[in-house]
């Protein structure tokens, strides 16, 4: 059945709803549902009063395959008794003889019954059932469900979300992101269903909601898939006790500058600045000082004159010249003067360590602290944070211990626990850092905030984001569409599996655990989730170091027949392909190889083998442009010792690079505790390597695969 | 329906078998599947001719439900036609009429015909499809699958299997074990199924298997199941090729007797023995020289008379007195001649270091040596291997680098680089070990043979297996069962992925895709399946230092909110419950925590607080008796820096178990690079405890608690 892109009638759906309004109802009958999928190009079932034979053969014909006919008569309730019902009727012949039939048995069965006409109705044709549904999710607001009808997809929850509105191509992809994405495409001979069909049911459910934010949930189940079209058998809509009202938004380029001015200050108040060693207010004075803060540090005390060699100030009000943050080391209950004294004196940025807010019960002071900062335009990091570190600037914001090692990874967290393993991790690990930046109880400033500034940020090659919850989802996905192209996002979203019951009006809205709506959309916002904080750690560690990608050919180069069946296996678990090597290729690989010895894909070049072997089919790997990436599985050999192979592969990967070739190269090495020191130096070198684990060093390439590929810097995989 | 135990007759199997056999085919017809059907009690629907109304009324009530009555005649090809079929026929009454309106039907239609009867047939009702079948697995022998039926389940691959014969409570487990369950237990208010009919389908096919083993596959698909019964609506029969020949096997007192020699040598001959540094036989008898063995070590080299200040002998057949085992140190081919010597001089193991046997294509070499070993009586560990470690022994019969830590994890791998990186692992991470043993090519000795000794090894507490494959995989399972009640058994199972494409003749064949089968199969056999190889590693390490929990009430208790909730997540992932705590336990926690403090579980003691807040809420969770085993929270403060923590902790664990309070505690550690050392502390203190992570400990709670499970000291979950 063609599609009507335009047959969208606002007027009718307001109309409908402002009905079911009036009555004091949330649940809409069956037929204002028809009236409001009519109205959106939702198909259901066609059905038309016909007056006379002619107009039911025209009607019948308007719709595909055969109907049901009904008598329509306010005498005759019991419609099958009175003959008044005749089902399957196919050809216009048929439908006129139908037609007249069932006037004439109901004329037979009551002669004085009044006859208001023949209901003629499409039939449901058999087919696939499916469910479409949309639901207001509290993160993520309009979301667009799809999955397979029937109890048994509601017991496996194979269901998949988008944001509301979707395009055709994000509806069509709905269809693919199922477990039992298969079935549509027909499986054991059956036909497959009209994709175009089902996809623009959801599409339009979609725009539905979009449209009337005070609709809270939409089903359409089942819809009925066939080869033909999908036909909604049922739709069922329920209306919002109230719409939310919308969040307070700044523009992308207010959101760069306060970041900026936060991120890269000239200037920086400590409020609450001491002397005192052991004290937040002198911890915060020592880190900014002895972190090397190259821009102007402005104790505020009243109680002192200088505090650390620096000249110390009543009031932030006395402080000269522009000021860029306001760090706060008060007590709680001192916040809101002194942020109203940083809002007179015009500083963007209040950066609130202190806890004994929301945190703890105080949500009316949090909230005063809000409005404050709303009125005097004041962005609020926090409160109850550890503080933030901008190492390109030499800046440490904080009361914990400094960190200084410059680098590529930017880092934020929700809670202080998981900021000192990130300072933990970062310092055993020497990454490189950008940014770790406290969010803690997220009174303004929000993931989505510092994701924009990340994004532009050029010493920022990857951003690692732990979280509990979005207070904006959209605006997160926003930032996160945006950033995407540019570098890897890595979310730890913490609280995934405790979703638990939720009250819900609707089978979709039963099918929307939080945590299955959060999955959907941020991977589809092309954010690489980590399964747990050391994944996390270890991504942000790992993909600044490995090249992009140019393509899915990964190829298995291995000392250790037993590494390279777990090295499969990790490349199976994490969605990499392993290479089918061509046939010049594999012989290439043969030469260097001893005869019993594994080509294809893994490569064994089997256990005793000296430096030159692991050098020339690397050095293969590297140089063939249709590999596109290496997993090295090194065996500890006195042949070929641990750092010896390290060394190697060190100077390879050096060499190729030298010529423009960058892949990117991961290794496992198995061995003895020198192995440890071997794959730090191989680290250090731009190859990522883990001892002891076959797991963790494709679980790193599999992540920056997924990022490329959502950077659309790889083709989609088939 | 009440099911027939007894109706098991093998007769008429071997007689449709044989005749099957005959005629040169491997598929049964249906009318052959529906006489097995019946031999073995396999519910199908009932069917009957019947030459009067009366007979038609007996069999119609001896069936369940409607019947659908059919004429028989040799001269009636339409019976539809012939007005010869009516179906849904129910009462005695309407059981009669319609046998006379078929015979009369049938003489209006053609009033010469022969009329053999009229067939009554049991209607298939209304109710759940599922599938039971049962294949011929390579490693498993006979397993009985069970899933949901339908295109929808084969897409999803929802099934299960076990081996054959199951018992009645192994069957009706499998109902439980698909991730649609609930389906069967009725949903949307739907009725339950008879499960009991389901699970006696499942036990018979299982028993028809086991008793024929030249059936290689059945299909029962499919079983149609309802509150009443179960029956197959088809069943499809597949014989095999060949019946593989049995493998040869040992008594558990013939391997534990020639195990405990290979284990606890008192007398070990090496079998080209050098003093030449570098070369293989020089390593493995400076390692058994340096590691301290308190046995006799003959070096045998027909070119030396000492070797590293042992007399040496030119033979093995020279060397004096009983000796346990032989290594070999040369060339693979002179193992055969060197093999024949060590039979003659009646040496129980050979330990086979050399490669260039079945590895590297030499499967005739290899096979030659298995027969020598065979007729002589030799157990082959090996070949291709490193060798192996007894700890306890002090015995390093390895070319690799000693290891001497005595400690409680028995390890193997099939792989010298696995091997390889289990040293290396517990050099680093301190782990004690009982035994470090390289299976290599497993031409003889196998994981079941170890693990038969490591079940009585008092040395050891904890088994850790990697593999590839097994050769048996019934004798392992057998091993595992004799030794999961005692301790815990963890396997990397290598090539889980790999499975491919298999060519299979049945839906059930199709399903069983290898690593499903070893999933289940080790499941059921109560084995810890780590997923990969550094799991493997840490459950090692880990399972022996916890001590086994007495019930399933976890707590959590942290100092960073964040933790809580990735612990909690964690909890989820690893099937832990998070206890329900009492108000009464609630409140006590509740005296020692600040009162925006969160009780509850996680209890969340807040970030600031003091060892003495630590201390106070870890001792009541030990203290408490319904609480079961305790996950720790750490957050890196000034206030209670990482190694106080560490120290309060493994003192109050101490003092606990100094009152006999042994339950387990694990902890995850973030802050900065001080919770490292802080974590090995409560590691070598009986808390298993990493930093950066929050998943790593509870996957370590995680699998003791699966290990407790299934070694049936917990009660089962609901």
């Amino acid at each position: 059945m063609p599609v009507n892109h335009d047959a969208v009638d606002r007027d009718t759906v307001t109309e409908v709803l402002a009905g079911v309004r009036a009555e004091g109802r949330s649940a809409l009958t069956a037929p204002e549902g028809k009236r409001i999928a009519d109205a959106y190009g939702i198909a259901t079932p066609g059905e038309a009063l016909a007056t006379s034979a002619d107009e039911a053969v025209a009607h019948a014909g308007s719709f595909d395959g055969p109907v049901v006919l009904k008598i329509v008569s306010p005498d005759i309730l019991h419609k099958t008794d009175a003959g008044g019902v005749i089902v399957g009727v196919e050809s216009a012949e048929q439908v006129r003889a139908a037609y007249d039939r069932i006037v004439a048995n109901a004329r037979e069965y009551d002669a004085g019954a009044r006859i208001t006409g023949v209901q003629v109705q499409q039939m449901l044709p058999p087919g696939q059932e499916v469910i479409v549904g949309a639901v207001t999710d509290p993160t993520f607001g309009k979301v667009v469900a799809f999955g397979l009808g029937g109890v048994l997809v509601e017991v496996l929850k194979d269901v998949t979300f988008r944001l509301a509105p979707v395009t055709e191509d994000e509806a069509a992809s709905m269809l693919d992101s199922i477990g039992a994405a298969e079935i549509l495409r027909g499986v054991r001979g059956a036909p497959a269903v009209d994709r175009a069909a089902l996809a623009e049911q959801i599409r339009r459910v979609s725009q539905l909601v979009t449209d009337f934010p005070e609709i809270a949930e939409v089903d359409l189940n089942p819809v009925i898939a066939t080869p033909e079209g999908a036909l909604a058998a049922d739709i069922r809509v329920l209306l919002a006790e109230s719409v939310p009202a919308p969040r307070r938004t700044h523009t992308r380029e207010e959101i760069l500058s306060s970041m900026t001015r936060l991120m890269q200050p000239r200037s920086v108040a400590v409020i609450g600045a001491s002397s005192e060693a052991g004290k937040i207010g002198n911890s915060v004075m020592r880190n900014l000082i002895d972190g090397g803060f190259a821009g102007d540090i402005h104790p505020v005390n009243p109680k002192a004159d200088e505090i650390e060699g620096r000249k110390a100030y009543a009031s932030v009000l006395d402080v000269p010249g522009e000021v860029d943050v306001a760090v706060f080391a008060i007590p709680a209950k001192f916040v809101p003067a002194a942020l109203e004294e940083v809002g007179a004196r015009n500083i963007p940025n209040a950066v609130l360590i202190p806890s004994g807010f929301a945190e703890t019960g105080e949500h009316e002071l949090q909230d005063r602290i809000v409005a404050i900062a709303e009125e005097r335009g004041i962005r609020l990091l926090g409160p109850n944070i550890y503080g933030y570190y901008s190492p390109w600037q030499d800046l440490c914001a904080t009361f914990c211990t400094p960190y200084d090692v410059k680098g590529p990874v930017a880092l934020t967290s929700q809670s202080g626990g998981i900021g000192m393993a990130i300072l933990g991790f970062a310092r055993t690990t020497k990454t490189g850092v950008s940014a770790i930046v406290g969010l803690g109880n997220k009174s303004d400033i929000d993931e989505d905030d510092l994701l924009t500034y990340f994004g532009e940020d050029p010493h920022t090659k990857c951003v690692a984001m732990h979280l509990e919850d979005l207070k904006d989802g959209r605006a997160f996905v926003e930032a996160a569409r945006a950033t995407v192209p540019k570098k890897p996002i890595v979310v730890l979203k913490a609280g995934r599996t405790s979703a638990g019951a939720k009250a819900a009006g609707s089978h979709t809205g039963a099918l929307a655990g939080d945590d299955a709506v959060y999955d959907d959309i941020l991977r589809q916002a092309g954010v690489i989730r980590a399964p747990g904080l050391n994944e996390m750690l270890e991504y942000a560690r790992a993909l600044p170091v490995l090249p992009t990608p140019q393509g899915e050919n990964v190829v298995i180069i291995t000392g250790a027949g037993g590494s390279g069946v777990l090295l499969s296996d990790a490349c199976v678990d994490n969605g990499l392909s392993l290479m089918d090597i061509p046939a010049d290729l594999d012989e290439a690989f043969m030469r260097y190889i001893p005869p019993f010895g594994a080509a294809g894909n893994p490569i064994d070049i089997t256990g005793g083998e000296p430096p030159s072997t692991y050098e020339a089919t690397i050095r293969l790997g590297l140089e063939d442009p249709r590999v596109h990436a290496l997993i090295l599985g090194y065996w500890h050999t006195i042949v070929t010792p641990p750092m010896v192979f390290a060394e190697l592969t060190a100077r390879v990967v050096a060499e190729a690079r030298a010529k423009g070739i960058h892949k990117p190269v991961v290794a496992s090495l198995a061995g003895d505790t020198e192995v440890e020191a071997a794959s730090a130096h191989l680290f250090a070198h731009g190859v990522v390597a883990y001892p002891y684990t076959t797991e963790q060093p494709v679980a790193a390439l599999g992540a920056k695969y997924r990022w490329a590929r959502a950077a659309g810097l790889l083709p989609a995989k088939g």
